[in-house]
């Protein structure tokens, strides 16, 4: 395929995906192919020789969608939502075609300092503390773009980790723990396996938030069992319930007793361009570093997860390994980092594209807007689904998750399953305290009321049928 | 921006791409803008009201292109390639449209199904072992695609040190050590330190290949120290300068003490769809993971990392953590993988449509040709650069890299910085055995046999104008 041919398809590619996100909704939600489906559809080899391009892209109809649950459906409330916007789309084609590795300053200055400078702005426009914003006179920290919370979970912990050795001596590392809350991501335990830490998911009481009073306590009884606390990551809205420790008398605990404090607010981050949820990151300015996922509540396609540091000459402490092939000077060193040393791999894609397209193309204050209609509709929606009397709900919305159930455990999750089969709406079920609840997560970008509404009377209807049998 | 809006805007970007990788010979290959260069040309803040696509469209030119370094000019011959491809654009953008986080099967079951097979096309490509094909009868391996190699390495290493835990007891996690070449990639290195465990570089010889006899005295000496040798790393063609490890007296010993055997084939890997190189993988069917990156020289846009390996099972064992949010069925179980339970982070893009896009638009043949031009260009400039009479390489080229140097360290680097400002052509140094050398890396999908022989004239004229100053 050369140039004049590219534009061709491109184009005609263009138009498919306008279509598919402008009929999106004419779609199945779900996918309902068995497992193993598409091997019947393709070869078992790659062809030797090339295809047309109207051939390949004919099968995205026929191999791909019917395998495709739409995250972008308005009906889709599963899990939590993940970002699309054609702005988006915009920085990912424009990164896809400069195809620069920017691992080092010189093998494209723009990728790093424009990344540098979009994580300025983002931080500013959540009202992030100086410490981290880099352009602050005063500052040692940065933001850093990385493919996804768990990755920014596990470099954190790498590097609190390596300070603990540096500080307690290689052979007490098998005594290292770090902590989070029970309700925290399963990404966090995961963290710690790879870390080689031990794992301390401090049980929660019926508020299922960590506080520093519970933490202390953790703490405590675990350095009386001579194991050394070296990390904490608090969750700002956490994936079960949207639940948010008390970030300020953690953050409080983890300086008292030196410990790294890391922030994990991947989903409800983004809320925070919005100056009346501010108060829910209250202690922020104590903490060693955060991240939040603009690529699932502002519009920003998957992946970008942008992390901060209050002090980046810690992080580049423990990654920085440096060859001939990848040499910089001085002048270089001065004036923008080289994120290889902020990050676990090598190599990079121009990520800040598309942070950089969206923040322009839609505005901070579309951002604001889109945040605040769906904690709206999260509100509406709790309002209706009780005012059927058949199911409560764990808590009101702060954000756009809310939890309900009906009375029994068995039924609640029986209707999730019915609710799956029958595919109008895709809702996916949680686990609190022995308790099962039916997850409505709100944040696509293309639901509006009707289709909210829509979901209470679905939800409805399925459980009656159930009740009936 | 609406779906209208969209279909003209991105329609205006593709002819952008498009001039932009037709025209890109007439730009600078090394960027010359100043470190910071960016931030006189941004604003300190995002924007509150929504800006024209035409506008910042229009500032690609204005403030990107000066800070970019062309990595697919056909005078760019630094680092390694990196892979661009009209067709891998045009799978990068539907991946964009589609924006499904395929961490589950249900998540979308075409993200998941189609790796599965397209990883089968590429591994039979390659003629890997049928030990790591899926589809084989017997075959407990498969294939995954990760980001980059240093994060594949990451991941088998993490396997293998858990692996060793659940054998020697996790008390003993402090005594293990890690084996690579003195020559291997520094995300080797990497590794290792975030694993928590040692790593023994072991020296080469001036052949700069690791083999099993260097192996086994690095392991007998660290035994007798009491130290657990756990894992071993032997790379197929060296960053430094293509070495390739002995892998099939590396493998051996790895059998026989029982030590992971995973091989980093990063850049040559894609030379494999070509028979004649595959006796440079020889060992390849004792070996228990395995990674190349088709985003390197297969014409795939990064980030596209295939790794295998042998057996999924012990990997899942180490990274298998569920919530009841992630739950699935035994049905899909069977069918196919959950691949958030073969790598480190939780969410994935769909990768496979910009490998699947390029093996079916391009065909097997084509990346052939592709692969042997290229090698057959880096024989012609070995031949061209030796006839000036001034340099000497370090071995007649097996792939696409040359290294060569004239008689001193000081005029070689001398070198490299005045080709750097002259800025026709881009070179990187490095360093072998405390002798400095030029890395001539031909890769770049335009690159033709004029551009070669302008390099040498380049090279020529500018090592005359050190000469005669």
């Amino acid at each position: 395929m050369n140039a004049k041919e590219f534009r061709v398809a491109a184009k005609n590619l263009i138009d498919i995906v306008a279509d598919y996100l402008e009929n999106i909704e004419e779609r199945r939600v779900i996918s309902n192919v068995e497992p193993g489906y598409m091997k019947a559809l393709l070869p078992s080899e790659a062809p030797t020789e090339k295809e047309n391009w109207q051939d390949v892209f004919d099968d995205i109809e026929k191999v791909i969608m019917p395998g495709i649950t739409h995250w972008h459906h308005p009906n889709f409330f599963a899990f939590y939502p993940t970002a699309n916007s054609f702005p988006g789309i915009c920085g990912d084609i424009l990164s896809s075609a400069i195809a620069c590795i920017g691992f080092s300053w010189i093998a494209s200055p723009a990728c790093t300092e424009l990344e540098v400078i979009v994580l300025d702005w983002l931080a500013k426009a959540i009202s992030l503390p100086k410490c981290f914003i880099s352009s602050e006179p005063k500052s040692e920290g940065g933001g850093i773009i990385v493919g996804t919370a768990s990755e920014a979970t596990l470099t954190a912990l790498i590097v609190a980790r390596d300070e603990a050795k540096r500080k307690y001596g290689k052979n007490a590392s098998l005594n290292f723990v770090a902590y989070c809350s029970s309700e925290a991501h399963c990404s966090v335990k995961k963290a710690t396996i790879i870390a080689g830490v031990q794992c301390n998911l401090v049980k929660v009481g019926d508020d299922l938030k960590l506080n520093g009073k519970l933490l202390e306590e953790a703490i405590l009884k675990d350095k009386s069992n001579r194991l050394i606390p070296i990390f904490v990551c608090g969750t700002i809205g956490t994936t079960n319930t949207c639940a948010f420790d008390d970030l300020e008398s953690i953050s409080e605990i983890s300086q008292k007793y030196e410990i790294w404090c890391h922030v994990d607010a991947a989903y409800a981050g983004s809320s925070f361009i919005c100056a009346e949820y501010r108060y829910l990151m209250k202690g922020i300015e104590n903490c060693d570093s955060f991240v939040f996922n603009p690529h699932k509540w502002l519009q920003v396609n998957f992946d970008c997860s942008t992390l901060w540091y209050r002090n980046v000459k810690i992080v580049e402490r423990t990654f920085a390994i440096d060859a001939l092939y990848l040499r910089r000077t001085d002048e270089q060193c001065k004036s923008a980092p080289d994120f290889r040393q902020w990050q676990i791999p090598l190599g990079r894609r121009f990520r800040s594209l598309k942070l950089w397209f969206v923040l322009r193309m839609m505005g901070i204050k579309h951002l604001q807007e889109t945040i605040r209609k769906h904690i709206n509709l999260a509100k509406l929606f709790a309002k209706e689904i009780q005012k059927t009397g058949y199911f409560q709900i764990l808590e009101e919305p702060i954000m756009g998750l809310i939890c309900f159930r009906s009375k029994e455990n068995e039924e609640t999750l029986r209707l999730v399953d019915e609710l799956k089969k029958d595919g109008r709406i895709f809702v996916t079920p949680c686990d609190v305290q022995n308790k099962n609840y039916i997850r409505m997560s709100i944040g696509s970008t293309n639901v509006e009321e009707c289709h909210v509404l829509n979901a209470v009377r679905v939800i409805n209807e399925m459980f009656n049928k159930i009740k009936e049998e």
